[in-house]
Parts: structure tokens; sequence; C-alpha cells
């Protein structure tokens, strides 16, 4: 039980800070923790369910007396936040947020910060499809990694404890730049994103196909996709437009591969497809060996193989 | 426990024969289950773990008296298998199999099929990102459809009693044509399965992101990707060189969305992805109210949510 921060404002109350919340109150790392959202029905939901032990109408009352702040808000509204509660931040307060791109949130919300206190950016690699203030849950960060895109200037001292509060809510720490960050999650989650939210779309559109049969028949592949493409669209719409560059990218190196395995289906060429299924595989093996997902087959979703 | 068939020959003693060995047992559906697969270390596991009662060192040996054969083994060497049993089966003997497309695999089967015997075509849509002779469980198939594509001349008898047999294991059955299954599959499955194995294959090229950053920051959405990418290379070569067509007219498809969906990131029309991104959530919604899935967040690979 190390109290690392006094009082902790949530900007934001839904699977991220909830998530957050009940970490924090797991390892007794903040002595208070106080939120906003943007709904009256989400700052009720979130007092009702102890989520924060007090909510506030506006952002800028919450961060009064905070010694740290964390914007867990969708990505395209970081910067109007920043400058709301600008002016009513706390002498050497932690700003911090935690949202899926860093370029963009750092151009919207640096220049805002006062120079008294000390913005610092991350990012965890840990959600679910769900969203809203029931969605979180203490466990959330176990073992996921927590990126942190510190500016140069940025005292050390106020990295080492943000970095210490994420370690103790699960989190393995590390750093990188912020565009280097969003290149890597263009390739991780954006795009994977962007691809499943398509097929999901088409299967939906499909004239010939009943919907119905798409919706029983999705069990053989089709039905991973939907989780993804379930994932909240503010959220989504707003990494989209933060990280175009990146994504625009990685979808063109991801068109070319498609189009080469394409001409090898229409050739009849097996070996290539055989070689590239059997690379990828390999991926997967070292993805369960880092510890990064469950080698249950089907995530698990059976209750146990071998019965 | 209704015996349904007195011998079963199982063809192929990988997931989904062993699955369907096991379901059989627990129903008690089958008086004897035997079995042959290519390599002699296959069959000696299958026999050492019960998979089966008894193997055989060639398909012909195994399938002698069964009154049902399925040939469990990857599209493209059905053809061959059922020219090499054909002389062998027995007088009335139904012969099924479990591949993932239809259209092929009657053209390839049917034409080796003695009048005597009964030629039914089926494929279970269930499945896991496992294969061989331990992959298989008794649970695989409860509350998953297996499709039926008869050929119009059978007799029907013949087909109600295989239908039983499904059911009993646990298995949703419905008929339809086999073409229509092709089209079917290439949305809810084949297309999924090529786009996850083209993103895996991109990640894994990527310069300039390392290797290990790839792994290590899989959480977000793309380890999903390497799950259903580290599925049998074998079994998904011959699923695309079997289904060719209904594969590239959705593939088609998905590009001219996919295209759509780029010029809107790159227009910055945040609109339409918001559009788009919300129809797609509707799709989970029906899947999960249709049994098809866990709503569980992230698939119940954490152990609850709320705690
Ligand atoms: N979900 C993930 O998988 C994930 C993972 C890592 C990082 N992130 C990032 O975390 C951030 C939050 O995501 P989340 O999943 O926690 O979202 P969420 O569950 O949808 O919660 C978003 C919260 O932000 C509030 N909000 C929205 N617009 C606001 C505004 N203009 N002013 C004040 N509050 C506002 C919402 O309030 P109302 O409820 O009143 O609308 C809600 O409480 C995003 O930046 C996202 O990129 C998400
Ligand atoms: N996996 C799925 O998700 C899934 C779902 C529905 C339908 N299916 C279909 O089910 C069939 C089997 O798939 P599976 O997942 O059970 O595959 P699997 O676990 O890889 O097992 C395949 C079996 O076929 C045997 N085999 C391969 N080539 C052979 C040959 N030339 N002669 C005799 N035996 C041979 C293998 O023997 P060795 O072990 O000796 O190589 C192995 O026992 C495929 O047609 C597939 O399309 C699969």
């Amino acid at each position: 039980m190390t109290q690392l921060y006094n009082k902790v404002a949530l900007i934001g109350l839904g699977l991220i800070a909830g998530s957050m919340a009940k970490a924090m109150r797991r390892a007794g790392l903040a002595g208070e923790i106080v939120g906003h959202a943007r709904s009256a029905e989400t700052r009720k939901t979130a007092l009702e369910i102890g989520l924060v032990d007090a909510v506030f109408d506006t952002a800028a009352e919450a961060v009064k007396d905070a010694d740290l702040v964390v914007l867990c808000v969708p990505v395209g509204v970081m910067g109007s936040i920043a400058q709301e509660i600008a002016p009513h931040l706390a002498q050497d307060a932690t700003v911090s947020d935690v949202g899926s791109v860093k370029k963009a949130i750092i151009d919207a919300v640096q220049p805002h910060m006062p120079d008294h206190v000390h913005f610092i950016p991350a990012h965890p690699l840990a959600g679910t499809e769900h969203s809203g203030p029931h969605a979180g849950f203490a466990d959330l960060f176990n073992n996921r990694w927590c990126l942190f895109t510190p500016l140069p200037e940025t005292d050390r001292a106020y990295v080492d404890r943000l970095k210490q509060l994420w370690s103790e809510m699960g989190a393995n720490v590390e750093e990188m730049d912020a565009e280097h960050h969003d290149l890597v999650l263009a390739v991780t989650s954006h795009t994977p994103h962007l691809i499943a939210y398509t097929m999901v779309g088409v299967a939906d559109d499909l004239q010939r196909v009943a919907n119905k049969e798409v919706i029983d028949f999705s069990a053989a592949g089709f039905r991973d996709f939907t989780r993804i493409a379930a994932s909240d669209p503010t959220m989504w719409r707003d990494v989209f437009l933060n990280n175009k560059e990146a994504t625009l990218e990685i979808l063109g190196r991801f068109t070319e591969e498609l189009f080469d395995l394409q001409r090898a289906i229409r050739r009849g060429d097996g070996e290539q497809l055989f070689d590239h299924f059997t690379r990828t595989r390999a991926i997967r093996r070292s993805i369960i060996d880092a510890g990064q997902d469950t080698n249950a087959p089907n995530f698990g979703r059976y209750p146990k193989e071998g019965d």
C-alpha cells in the first residue's frame, strides 16, 4: 500500500477510467478519486457504483487540488478539455491521458498546459469492446503494457511516479517517442480495427446472403471480427482522424499484400499460400510465449480442451 | 443413448474427428469407432489416447463393414481418399465428410461413389486454431451449426439419420445447396481468414517496427487476428484453392469497402466513419443474441467484469 497521489481526478468515467479507479483502490495508490463525465447520467452512475468518491458537473471543478489528472475521454476532445481545465490546475500537478494516439494529443493538449504542471502522455494497451462506467474492472491492466511518450523537457521525478502508478495497477511500462507509438499502434491495433469494421460492413451489405445466415453461421471466424467491430464508434472515429498518416501507410501495405495473396488464389498457387500461412502461425506462438494471449482454443470460449 | 451406427470409420484423426469421436461416445451413438490417419505417429497417438477403438494402416481397411464413414481430412485429399475407399465400402454405407467447402468436394468425391452407398456432404461450423489428435473435445459442436448439402437424389432416411447424429453430438442442423454454402462461408469464414493472414503477414514484414514490439504490443486487436492466422496451413491452403470464385468475389467487395473507408480517413470524414462503426456494432449484438458468441469482454479472456 503505497499512496502515490493524494487526489486523482479522472476526466471521463468509462471503461479505462473505471478500470484505473478499481486498480488504484486495490493497491491503495490514491488518497481520493474524483471525476467528471459529460452526461449527468454517467456522473450519477459513477457515484452510485462507487467508481469515484465524488463527481463534479465540470472538469474544471474536478481537477481542483488534484495532484494527478487523467484525461480518459475520446481522443478528439482532449484538446478542449485541456483548455478548460488549464486555469484550475494545482501547482505541480501531473496531467496525463490514456488516449490511443499520442502525437495528435500532444499537439492538442501541450499548448494549453501552464508551466507549473507536468504533462505526461501515456497509453495503456488494454481494453475490451465494452464501454461506459459499468465496463471497468481492476484486472484490465494486468500484464498489459502502458506506453509513455513523455516530452524531453519533463521532470523525470514526475514521469517515474506515474510509471510507478501504472506498475502498481498491474501494467508493464515502456517509453518511446510519440510518432513511433503511433506507427506501432497503426500496425497492432488501428489497421486491424479498420479491417474488422470493413469486413463486418461487407457482410452486412451482402444481398445474396441473408442477414440471419451471416449471424447464425458466424462461428467460423467472422464472429471474432464482430467483437472488434463492436468497439465504441466515437473512440474509433477519433483514432482514425488523429492517426491518419500511419494508418493510411499501413493500409497501403496491407492492400499490396492482400492483392498478392489474392493473385495466388486466382493462379492456384498453393505453395505461396502454404508458405504464408506457415509464417504467420509462428507469430501467434511468440505472442503466447510473451504472455500477451491465452493458448486456450478459441480464447478459452470453451470451458476446457481434452475433456 | 440411441446407437445410430454400428461401426463408424473416421478417416483423418485430427481436431474434427477427435471431437466427433468424443461427442459420439458421450451420447452412445456408435457401437464401435475406428480410424485411419496418414502418419504412423498420429495413428499411434489416436490409439493410445483412446480416440478410436482401432486404427488401420490404410483407409481401405478402416472402412470395411462400417455403416458410417466420415472423411475428416483436408479438402484437397478428399477425392483421392474417396477413390481409394470406394471398392471397400459396405452395402448401404453412409459416406460423409466435414470439409469446409462443399461444391469442390462433391465434384471430387461423388464420381467415385458406388451406387450402393449414400454420400451426404456436411460441414460443422465449429473449430479452433488447434489441430491434430490431441485437439478434439466433446463440446466443440454444442450449439454450433452443421450444414448439410445433400444431393437431390439421396435417400432421405439416410440424411435424417446423419442429421440425428449431428444433433445428438450437440449441433443444430440445416440444409442448403452447396454453392450457397460456399458463398456464405466465403463471407463468414474464408475471407475473414484470408484478411487475418494478410494483416499478420504485414506486421511480420514491417521493417520500421521491430518484431518484438509487434508481439509485445499485440493486445490491442492484432492478437485476435493472430489466433485466426494460426490455423492449420494445409487446411486453409485447400480451402482457398477449392473455394476460389466465392472468395475472390467477397474479397472484391471487401476491397471496395476498404477503399471507401480509407478515403473517409484521408478526407477526415468523421461522420461516415461514425455511421459505419455504429452499423457494425449492431451485428455483434445479433450474434450474441443468436447464441453464437459470448458477451464476456474480450471473449472472457479476463475472469470477470465488474469485480
Ligand atoms: N476502450 C479501449 O479499448 C481503450 C484502450 C486504451 C485506451 N483507450 C482510450 O481511452 C479513452 C477513453 O476510452 P474508454 O474506452 O474508457 O471510453 P468510454 O468507456 O466510452 O468512456 C468515455 C468517457 O468519456 C466521457 N466523455 C466523452 N466526451 C466527453 C466530453 N466532451 N467531455 C467530458 N467527458 C466526455 C464519456 O462521458 P459520457 O458517458 O457522459 O458520454 C465517458 O465517461 C479514449 O481516448 C480511448 O482512445 C481506450
Ligand atoms: N479446424 C477447423 O476449424 C475446421 C472446422 C470445420 C471443418 N474443418 C474441416 O475438417 C477437415 C479436417 O480438419 P481438422 O481441423 O480436423 O484437421 P487436422 O486436425 O489437421 O487433422 C487432419 C487429419 O487428416 C489427416 N490427413 C491429412 N492428409 C491425409 C491423407 N492424405 N490421408 C489420410 N489422412 C490424412 C491427418 O493425418 P496426420 O496427422 O497423419 O497428418 C490428420 O489426422 C478439413 O477438411 C477442414 O476443412 C475444419
